[in-house]
C-alpha cells in the first residue's frame, strides 16, 4: 500500500502539522497548502515535471513535500502514489479518520498532498509577452476565485493575478473549484491594485474592465479590435463589483449585454463570456488568416 | 408596518403551513413555493403584471398568495409591501424568528413570498417561434440550475426546460441563484427527455448538445451557420454530463474548445459561453445587416 512506515492517525505529528494548513494563518506561516483529491494531486505532480506554463514558457515548478493516502485511495490511485515516490516525495499511509481530519469536504478523498505555495511576483507572472491575462480585484469568494482560475486556464490565459485584499487562493474551496488549474498557469497575488494594473500595462496588455454599465458592448463589432490585441481582463468581486477607480483606470469598460430581463450575470458567468469571447475571436481570426492548406 | 393583523410567530398556522414549502414534498403537495428576498419577491410581483416573457409574448402570470415581512424588512422594502397590497395580496408581519424559520439561508432576508408554481407544459413554453431555448437534462445541483436559468434570461432565451429526473426548480437554492430570473421567462419541467427533444424539434429548433468531445468547435467559423438559426442548447448535469443517447439524438454536438491545460469547464461556465456566443453572434449579424442610419 501507500506508506512504508506505520499508518498515521490524526494524532501523528506530521498529520497534526498538516492539519494546521486548513487555516489561512497556518498556510501563511508554513508557506504550504493542501491539495486534496486525485485531480489536484495529479496536477500538482504533473506540474513538478512540466512547470507552470506561462508566457515565458514555464514559471518555477511547485514543490510537493508529502503525500497522505488512505489504503483505499492509495490502491485506487496507485499511479499517483508511484509518481510521487518516483519524484522522491514521502508517501504516508493514513487512517480514514486522519484523511477526514485533513479534509474540509463531506466526502474526504483519502488523498492529500502538502504543496509549497506557487504564486510568483506579478512581474514574473507577466514576463514574456502575455496575450491574455485575468486579473481578479478583491475576490472574496474562494469558490468563485477557483472557478475563474479554471476558466482562465481553459481559455488559454497566460497568467492569473489576484489583486487587492483577496481571498486566499490556497483555501481548500478555491483549490477544489480550480479543478487542478491552480497548478497549470502562473498566478500572482498582490495587495497593491494600482501596481498590478501598472505591471499589466508595462507588459503591453490593454486593460479591459468588465462592468455591468461599461461603455463598450462586448459583442459590438467595434469591440473586435479591442479583443484582438493583448488583453488583461479585470474583474471585480461577486458582491462589490469592481471599485470605481479601478474601472476608471482601465483602457475600456466592457459590458456583457443583457438581452433579457435579468438584472445582471454572476461573476463566473460574465468572466466566462468575456474571456472566451476574447480567446474564441482570436481563434477565428487565426483560422481565417491561415494560408489554405 | 407590513401587517394589518397581529405579528405572526413561527407557530402561527399560516407560518407553519408556509414552512412545509421548504421541503420538496410539501411544495409538490401544495403546488406552491417560497421566494425569499427583495430581488425574488420583486420579480414575482413584477411578473404578476408583466407575465413571463416568452416566444408567444407572455405565458400566464404567476400567482403570489401571501407575503411575509419582518418589521425591518417591511420598512426597508415598503415599495414591495405596497405593491403586494395593491395587488390584493395578504401581507403578514412576522417576527425575526418566524422569518428565520421560513429561510434556508444563514442571513434571512425577512421578506418571503408564497408563490404558485409557474412551470408550464413544454408545448406552451415553446409556442410562438422560439429562437433560443435552453434545455437542462437531469440537472442535479439546484445552484447550477438557478445559475443557468439566470444566464438563459440574461442572454434573451425564450424558454428554459428541465428534462428528465431533475432537481426541483422551486428548491430555495435554485430560486436564490436564479436571482429573480425564474419569474422572467417560461419554464417547463418534463421527466420525458425524448419527448422534450421532440417538442423542441417540432418548434423548429435545431438541437445543439454541449459535450466536451463534440465534433464541432463552438468557435470554428463553420459553426456560425449552426448558431445563426433557431437553437435549442442541450446541457447535461455537472456530475454526469449529457447521457450518450441524448447527445447522439441532437443535430450536432458542440464543444467549447479548451485552449489551455484544464480538463474541462464547469457546467455553468460552458453554458454561459455557448448561450452567449449564440446570442452575441446574432447581435453582431443583426447590426451588420442593418441599413445604415
Amino acid at each position: 500500500m501507500a506508506g512504508t512506515g506505520p499508518v498515521c492517525t490524526e494524532r501523528t505529528p506530521r498529520v497534526v502539522a498538516a492539519r494546521k494548513l486548513l487555516r489561512r494563518a497556518g498556510r501563511e506561516r508554513a508557506g504550504r497548502f493542501l491539495a486534496e483529491g486525485a485531480q489536484a494531486v495529479g496536477s500538482a505532480l504533473d506540474a513538478l515535471s512540466l512547470g507552470l506554463t506561462g508566457p515565458a514558457g514555464g514559471a518555477p515548478a511547485p514543490r510537493v513535500f508529502e503525500l497522505f493516502a488512505t489504503e483505499a485511495a492509495g490502491a485506487r490511485h496507485s499511479d499517483l502514489v508511484a509518481a510521487a515516490r518516483a519524484a522522491g516525495i514521502p508517501v504516508s499511509a493514513v487512517t480514514e479518520r486522519a484523511a477526514a481530519a485533513l479534509s474540509e469536504t463531506v466526502t474526504p478523498q483519502g488523498l492529500v498532498a502538502v504543496c509549497g505555495r506557487i504564486d510568483v511576483p506579478v512581474a514574473d507572472a507577466l514576463t514574456g509577452a502575455p496575450r491574455l491575462v485575468v486579473v481578479l480585484v478583491r475576490p472574496s469568494d474562494p469558490g468563485n476565485a477557483g472557478t475563474v482560475i479554471r476558466l482562465a486556464d481553459a481559455a488559454g490565459a497566460d497568467a492569473v493575478v489576484l489583486a487587492g485584499d483577496a481571498v486566499d487562493p490556497y483555501n481548500g474551496k478555491c483549490v477544489r473549484s480550480s479543478a487542478g488549474s491552480l497548478f497549470h498557469l502562473p498566478m500572482a497575488v498582490d495587495r497593491d491594485v494600482a501596481s498590478v494594473l501598472a505591471a499589466c500595462r508595462h507588459a503591453g496588455l490593454r486593460l479591459l474592465a468588465a462592468t455591468a454599465d461599461g461603455e463598450r458592448d462586448l459583442f459590438d463589432p467595434d469591440s473586435a479590435d479591442l479583443l484582438a490585441g493583448r488583453v488583461g481582463w479585470v474583474f471585480g468581486s461577486e458582491t462589490h463589483g469592481l471599485p470605481a477607480e479601478v474601472a476608471a483606470a482601465a483602457d475600456a469598460r466592457v459590458r456583457v449585454p443583457i438581452y433579457g430581463r435579468a438584472e445582471s450575470l454572476n461573476l463566473a458567468a460574465a468572466a466566462a463570456v468575456c474571456v472566451y469571447t476574447t480567446a474564441g475571436a482570436r481563434q477565428v481570426a487565426r483560422i481565417s488568416t491561415e494560408p489554405v492548406r
